[in-house]
C-alpha cells in the first residue's frame, strides 16, 4: 500500500475497505493489551524454585547470617552476581533491594541534593540543572528528572544509539547539563544496541563536561538476548577507565526481568568515589538490603552457566512474540513509508514510528477496537512527542495468538489513520 | 554503696577494692557486646519456615500474581497484617519494602522537599525547619533529620513519655517546628509506654501547630511485649480522629524484629490525605514493594493468633536477658544514687543514666575491659548528651551467661567511675 503514488480514487477505495474492516474488528469486542513491559506468567514460572531454595540454610558462602541486619553493600556473592550484569568488578557494585528504579532515583536525588563528591558537588547548588534524554526513551527515567525538578533536553536516537554529535555539542555549550540517561542495550523502546563508537564517545564526555556530570547507564536488558549469537555491547566502564573518566558513569541493572519482577535484586556499579558518595547518603536511608532474597538469587544462579541458560528459556518464550510483531510490520509496511522500526534482537519492546502526527490517532483507533497500546507520547519527556509519531509495542504478556490478533488490528489502524490523513491533506 | 554519706577513708577503700576488681576483669580478656539492638540467632530461627512457605503458590488470596510488577500500596492482605501493628484500618496502610527506616526517610524527604499536601506544603519553603526530638531517643531518627538538614530541638523523656508541657510550649512558640519523633511503646531506649494522657495531648498538637506539622509515630515495638498482660498504648489515630487532627500523625512499623531483620515488611499508616501525598512521590521512586515476601509473611501469620503466639516465643528468649540486666542494676544501684533506669516490659533496650558527666567514662572503662557498649551520646541528636549520663544497654544478642558477665563488668565500671569522680570533686 503505497499512498504517495496512489490517486484519490484508489485512496478512497482503500479508505472504504479499511473502514469496513475496522468496523468488523470493532464488532468482535476484542480485549487485548500491548502496553505492559513485563514478564508473562510463563516466564515468571521459570523462577518458581526461588522460594524454598535456601532449605533453612540462611548463612551465605562467606559466612553472613543473612536473616539479620547489616551490610549496606549487599552480600559479596550477590555483588558478584551483579558483575555478570554490569561487567565490572564486584568491588565496584552495590547489591540493593528489589528495584533498580529506586536505586536510580536514590542516586539521582543524592547527586542533586547532597552531592556525590561532597556537598559542594550537589547539582542543586546551580540555579539551572538539566539532563540529556535520548528520545524515544523510558518514561520512568523522565519521571525521576521531573520529580526532582531537573530539566530534560532531548536528543534523537538512531540505529547506533543517541545522536552523539548532538550530545557532544550540548555538553560543550550548555553548562546546566549534569548528565544523560542511557539504556545502552536493547534500548527502551527502540531496541538498538549502542555501537562501539557511541560507547567510546560517551566515555569521553567526562573529559569536557561539568565535573559533576554523570551518565545514568541503565543496562536493564544487559542479558536479555533473543538470538543465539547476540551482538555485544562495548564495556563502558573499561572505556571510562581508559579515558580517565570513571567517575562520569553510574551503571544500573536488576533481576526484575530475569526472576520475579518486583521481587528481585537491583545493582548499581560505579567508581570508588561515586560509591563513597552514594553510601554516605544511603547509610541514612536504609540499614541494608534484603540479604535473604539476595542469597536466594545467589543459590538460584550458582552454576557458571545458569544465568545464560535461564535467559535462553526466557528467549524461547519471548522470541515468537517478537517474530510475530516484526513479521506483520514487515508484511504491511516493508514496502512503503507508512511506518519505520528497528528489529531488536533482545529486550522487551518494539518501537514503531508512524507518519508524523498519527501516533495518538492510531492509539485511539486501536483502543476503540479493543487493543490497548501505551499512550502516544509516553516515550518522550513530559509525555510530549513533538512529531506525534512514536508508539511502543510491548508483546511479552499476551499469548502469541493474542499478539497476532492485536497486530492485525494495529496494522489496520495505522493504514486507516494514514489514509485519512492523506485524504484530508 | 552510698557515696554521698561516705567519708573519704571509706571512699578510698572502695576505690582501691574496685580498681583491683577492675584489673582482674581486664586480665580475663573478655569480648562481650551489649551494643546491638537486633535479634539473636535463636530468635531469627523462629521464622526459618518463611523461605519455602509459598510452596510454589504465588497467587495472593485476593488473586494477585505476586511475582509480577505493580501495586504501590502493597498486597491487601499485607496491609491487613499491618493493621495488627498499627491498630488502624488496612485502607489507611501501605505495606512497603524491607525497611521502616527507608519508609520514614522517604516520607520525611517527601514532606520536606515535595510536600504532603501539594508543593506549597513542602517544609523547605520555609528558611528554618525544625523537629522536636524527645531524648534520649533513636540515633537513626536523628540521622534522617540531619541528612535532610532539619534542625533538632530536644525535650526530655520521663516515665510517661515526652515532657508534654515542653512540647506544647515549643509548638506554640516556635513557628519553625514541623513535627516530632515518637517511639510510643517501649521507647528506644528508655522502654516507657506513653501514657494515655500523653497520647491524647500529642493528638491535640495538630490543632495549634503549623498546618504541615507531622508526628512521626514509629511504633517499632508495637507487639514486642515481654509480659503476659502488657500495658496497652492508647490508639493515636482514634485520638486524632476524635480531635479532628488525623493529618497530623504518620505511623510506622515493621516485621524487622518479628521475622527477619532486614528481610521483612515495613508499614506506613496515615490519613487519606497523607497517603495521597506520599504516593504522589512514591510513584516516581518505585514500581512497588516485594509482594512475594509480603505473601510469605501473610501466610506465616495466617491464623488469627499466630502473630501473638510468635511474639510470645520471642519474649521467652528475650525476657531472661532483660531480667538479668534489671536484677543486676537493682542489686547494685537500687539503694543509692549512682544510676537510674526504667524497667521496660518490652522492646529491645534498657536505658541507664549515670551521675552527670560519667557516661563516656563508663563506656571507655567497659570497652577497655572487653565489654562493648553503644557510644555515649548516641541517644542524643548530633551525638551530644549535654549531661553525659545516658547509656543504652542492648541485651538481646548475647547469651544469658554473657549478659550476666557483661553486667558484672558494667556495674564495676559505673561504681569505679562514680567513686573516682566523687574523690576528685
Amino acid at each position: 500500500m503505497n499512498l504517495t503514488n496512489a490517486d484519490s480514487g484508489q485512496l478512497q477505495q482503500w479508505q472504504s475497505e479499511l473502514t469496513s474492516r475496522y468496523q468488523d474488528i470493532k464488532a468482535k469486542g476484542l480485549n487485548l493489551d500491548l502496553t505492559r513491559g513485563k514478564p508473562s506468567s510463563e516466564q515468571l514460572q521459570l523462577s518458581d524454585a526461588l522460594d524454598g531454595i535456601l532449605g533453612s540454610e540462611y548463612t551465605s558462602p562467606s559466612g553472613v547470617d543473612v536473616r539479620n541486619y547489616g551490610g549496606l553493600d549487599g552480600l559479596l556473592e550477590a555483588r558478584k552476581l551483579g558483575s555478570q550484569f554490569l561487567d565490572m568488578p564486584a568491588e565496584n557494585i552495590i547489591a540493593g533491594g528489589n528495584s533498580s528504579l529506586t536505586l536510580m532515583h536514590q542516586t539521582m536525588a543524592i547527586a542533586h541534593q547532597f552531592g556525590l563528591n561532597g556537598s559542594d558537588s550537589a547539582w542543586n547548588k546551580s540555579a539551572d540543572v538539566s539532563f540529556i534524554c535520548p528520545v524515544p526513551g523510558y518514561d520512568r527515567h523522565y519521571g525521576v528528572c521531573q520529580h526532582l525538578g531537573i530539566k530534560m533536553i532531548t536528543v534523537p536516537m538512531d540505529a547506533n544509539g543517541p545522536d552523539m554529535d548532538a550530545v557532544e555539542s550540548l555538553v560543550a555549550q550548555d553548562k546546566s547539563i549534569r548528565g544523560m540517561w542511557c539504556v545502552p542495550k536493547y534500548s527502551n523502546p527502540t531496541g538498538v544496541i549502542y555501537s562501539d563508537d557511541v560507547v567510546k564517545r560517551i566515555a569521553q564526555l567526562g573529559k569536557t563536561a561539568h565535573p559533576d556530570f554523570r551518565v545514568f547507564w541503565d543496562n536493564a536488558y544487559a542479558i536479555h538476548d533473543l538470538v543465539e549469537q547476540p551482538k555485544t555491547l562495548a564495556n563502558i566502564y573499561e572505556a571510562c577507565v581508559a579515558a580517565g573518566t570513571e567517575d562520569s558513569v553510574l551503571q544500573f541493572a536488576s533481576t526484575s526481568k530475569v526472576t520475579f519482577a518486583g521481587s528481585g535484586v537491583a545493582f548499581v556499579g560505579a567508581s570508588a568515589n561515586n560509591l563513597k558518595g552514594i553510601k554516605q547518603s544511603l547509610g541514612f536511608i536504609t540499614i541494608g538490603p534484603d540479604k535473604v532474597n539476595q542469597l536466594r538469587h545467589v543459590k538460584f544462579f550458582a552454576e557458571p552457566e545458569s544465568l545464560t541458560k535461564h535467559m535462553q528459556k526466557h528467549a524461547g518464550i519471548i522470541k515468537p512474540r517478537f517474530e510475530c510483531v516484526l513479521k506483520q510490520l514487515d508484511k504491511a509496511f516493508g514496502d512503503n513509508d507508512l511506518g519505520s522500526w528497528e528489529s531488536p534482537e533482545g529486550g522487551y519492546f518494539i518501537s514503531f514510528d508512524t507518519r508524523p502526527g498519527l501516533a495518538k490517532e492510531v492509539v485511539r483507533l486501536a483502543g476503540e477496537a479493543g487493543v490497548k497500546l501505551t499512550p502516544a507520547g509516553a516515550t518522550f519527556p513530559y509525555g510530549n512527542d513533538p512529531e506525534d509519531c512514536n508508539i511502543r509495542i510491548a508483546p511479552t504478556v499476551p499469548t502469541v495468538e493474542q499478539v497476532e490478533q492485536a497486530m492485525d488490528v494495529f496494522v489496520v489502524c495505522v493504514q486507516l489513520a494514514s489514509i485519512n490523513q492523506q485524504l484530508s491533506a
